[in-house]
């Protein structure tokens, strides 16, 4: 039987791609669509503008859409996934969590937070009993689990692979698509034809969220990783997929071949949404591409390519599909991992 | 009374601009366009599928282009730019410098040559007189000097301007122009709602013509440079200016008032297409921005910003124009100090 | 049993897109790729620079390519789609048909021939039959079956559902996606922040082939339809999807409403191509657009909106996905329909 | 001695270009700036985002912004630039004259009124007279002249130079600039690799706008012109420059080279702002191009090409900058115009 979720945000870009997802999903059934009080009492079909190249599901566009608080979701929902502004999150999500309901969350509050599990279930799903943490020291009858950033997301894969050689440093630079903007985040007048090197906060998640997900968590606490990373962030004219170059320095010698092999085994998951492949890796230097590869997995795999021995350690280049395995799929997949582990 | 010049190469992208610069120089006068073979006997008007965004002059458009060999080209002119495929470029260049001419070319071939100068007027003008070594060696009267890759350009100057405080390291990510690669280089299939991280040989030339460009010519031999340079070269959908991300690790502490101060303030020179501010420094985060920024200076100026304290030395972005700072405008003014140091 | 069929010119974009259609199809089955006597020999793997946004299949990459010739095919093959470029497919085409293959073409040449049928299978399947009068007068044991130009299938089949209402005059005027012209056809530097009002020969396509395909085959000839039509094309910078601006004069009064019915309910057929909704009305006036809306029916539905009195008629707006429905998926469309009635 | 002027709405994209033409006009001085309520008392550098790809100029970025009401503004202001939102200065702009003030308009507000000259210098001079009926029926001191629609500006030239043949029907599809609304009116999640075939109210304006401007004044009243004009917009990925398809029929016959001659030598004026050439035609049959032809004549020429007989009457496609030609220049110009004709 399948769980009763409900999405929080749900007129967004996020929450769009979130009920796209979820909709044909087996093992979750919407039950409820929360969004601010202006869209209350909407249907959905009314609230959102509805932008996701697929039509909108007809049983979706009848709904009722509610507020964002706990009162207005019915009980026998059981998991929230949460795409609400930064600010809305910080002050809604705990009182679902204080209300007994689990929130997978993809909003950046509260993401580093030391008994808030950040996650990326090929990555560190032993992360998640940081949930036992949580609920002794908030006396939650729910939990709050977050995924990291779309730009996180991309490249941290590819570090988990490498980390048995040893990561000392890391340098990144993103090549952003703007819908990781959001559907006004970013104008057309600020765009075509350029490009724009800065994103608000965005280096910052890449060099602290990184290290909390390849950090050990001993069952009681998690120490973050030490590799140091330095990150530079550009917006692009693109739509979907977030490219990004990487160089990396380790510890102990590690040639274009192990960087490959290491890529190319590192192992997937069992649950629903995981691609059977996780990281492609490309041998063609031109790839990956963001239109040509940001779909590879139905847009939860990971793709490297252009591996190089560089002046400094190597260096390669990664993607995702920011919107799906960077925000809305990872939020789905946390979900998937919180009913494996027994967390609904 | 004004210099006689030639483009050789002048129907294609880098010609066109070349055209557009000198067309309307106080100092050179239009003598010679060649180009290859097939076009030969037409005028330009025919030969040339204009493309520079200002109308083609009617006196350019009437003239007759010739083959690219020394005979087809008349005694009376003195400096001939080049930007010749590189192959074609490696083939004719020294056929010309052997029949007398002063050759100031934007092709790749022998750049990286012991006993060609490889010029930024403002950077080092000074190993200009390697062409005595030049002309000794190969018993040359005509010289050879080459301007480098347009994305070295970008950011050799903030690097020269650093230079005091002792470069060690320096890590570049590009995000490059269309128009780079040619009229014909990068079709709209490949480019459109994408991004390539890959440019052919482009991350070798910022590699090593830096340590050139950055090197010390004693009067008698070159020293190139002993900073190490790691690049990552991607191709994205704007038409023209390079973006630059800089890491940048120097001896001696370097702070973002440093940098700022040292980049401002890196001197411009006198000639004729020199802008009157070298390299502007912009304290908004998000610029320069290649739309916005790029025609500074008449394009001919060098953007910075983004100067942040990094994990890692210092972080910055830098930016130019490809195809006149970095190509066309880049061969013109290595022609007015030709000129002015009395090599023609 | 699946029907072996061959792809003629397989290796260009549209080749690809036929190889994407038409190796999942459960009715045929690739049995032979032909390409340029440069690339015959190779394997498809090597020949082909793979540029759908799907992998390669491992088995087609590993077939080989053949020439271009009718002794370069099994005689087991029966069906041969076509996606040559004209000047080759007007030389070649005919042997294939003197052979005795039936061959689904999407080559310009030879459309307005009058024993040539040109098909789209929802608005004048019956037109096929002329396949008759074509073997008798050229002898052929094969048969050659034309689908028409990309930009006049966007755009016919809503005039074929407002036929009722006598079509007088037609004004059109499309934006045409980059992918209509070949992966080489537009450069980058052509069309990024620009358009191009002029694509060759297209306009006559639209106002000659839409009077062939809405004609009358009386069994013996055809008779063109005497609507006049006036087109105007332009290349803008989208990758996939024609969008048109149509107005529309007919004979009797013809409403909004009218005309938004006709549409919504304009019979799709039962092929394995066919989609279930042959032409998507939409309501919001600013629907369709190529992003959102080319992907219906996977790339096999018309769309239309915007549907608005005129000073002059009806005006409304079209589109499909031009590299599907208006060129691969159209010649398997035909292919499919050519099986049904037996031609196989 | 310059006439003193202010900018309403100067914040705004429009507004920017008007300080942007404004700044460097020998005629002009710019005294005032007024914006909304929220942006005054501010220095004008703080009130705006400065977007123009030229510096903000010094002494302007100085300038206190005042709030948008006549007692905000000096006496010894002669002249107002308004780039109001239309509902704005349907509201203010009266109150402007009322107190004294020529306020040459871009706003939509009463650009139909039958007392207010809709005025293209180069194109209907004659119909600034009605400023005389204005001042009687108004009792207004001040006066208010518009300039049309960027859309209008765009294809009305060519057919003013076209009307002695008699114009009769105009169909005309436009392809236009993400500017021509505004900084924030299009987003890159709206436009990139699409096209949107709507824009609010856009085709009506095309319609009636240029009825009015073809028009005939006696002196008392005006009297639209009878051409019947049927318009369909659109919006597509470029920064700048309306691209326009026009087909238009006749009285008297109207060949390519009547038209061409017609609108070559369509005359232009004297004033400052006038380009020197008007309407530049190309012969090349894939010109103009938004792109490669927007700045014409500083941006405010018209061009035009693509003359071709077509099946009903003639079909052309023209092009102008819609933020120079069709906004901020058209205004200025007008402004140039009053002058003249003693209005200040």
């Amino acid at each position: 039987m399948a769980v009763r979720v409900g999405v929080l945000g749900a007129t967004g870009a996020v929450g769009q791609r979130l009920i796209q997802l979820l909709e044909p999903h087996p093992e979750f059934e919407i039950a409820a669509l929360t969004a601010s009080e202006s869209s209350a009492g909407k249907t959905y079909g009314q609230a959102a503008k509805w932008r996701v190249n697929s039509p909108i599901p007809d049983d979706i566009a009848e709904m009722t859409v509610t507020a964002t608080e706990p009162e207005a979701v019915p009980d026998d929902v059981d998991l929230l996934f949460s795409s609400l502004p930064s600010s809305v999150g910080a002050e809604v999500e705990p009182t679902f969590c204080e209300d007994g309901y689990v929130v997978s969350s993809n909003s950046s509050n509260s993401r580093m937070a030391d008994d808030v599990p950040l996650v990326i279930p090929e990555v560190n799903a032993e992360h998640l009993d940081l949930l036992e943490v949580q609920r002794d020291e908030r006396g939650w009858d729910g939990a709050l689990v977050k995924n990291p950033n779309c730009s996180t997301i991309t490249f941290v894969p590819t570090l988990a692979a490498l980390a048995e050689f040893g990561l000392e440093t890391v340098h990144v630079a993103t090549l952003q698509a703007v819908s990781g903007a959001g559907y006004d985040g970013v104008t057309s007048m600020e765009i075509i034809d350029n490009a724009i090197p800065y994103i608000g906060s965005e280096e910052d998640k890449l060099e602290t969220e990184s290290r909390k997900l390849l950090g050990e968590f001993d069952g009681a606490s998690l120490t973050h990783d030490e590799v140091e990373v330095a990150a530079s962030c550009n917006r692009i004219p693109t739509i979907d997929g977030h490219l990004e170059n990487v160089w990396v320095e380790t510890e102990d010698p590690l040639s274009v071949e192990d960087a490959k092999t290491a890529m190319r085994e590192y192992p997937s998951l069992d649950l629903r949404s995981s691609p059977d492949q996780f990281i492609h890796v490309f041998d063609d230097p031109d790839r990956p591409q963001p239109r040509m590869d940001r779909t590879l997995g139905d847009g939860m795999a990971i793709a490297a390519g252009g591996h190089r021995e560089s002046t400094f350690g190597l260096q390669y280049n990664c993607l995702s599909h920011n919107t799906i395995r960077g925000a809305a799929g990872a939020s789905v997949l946390n979900g998937e991992l919180l009913l494996e582990n027994g967390y609904l």
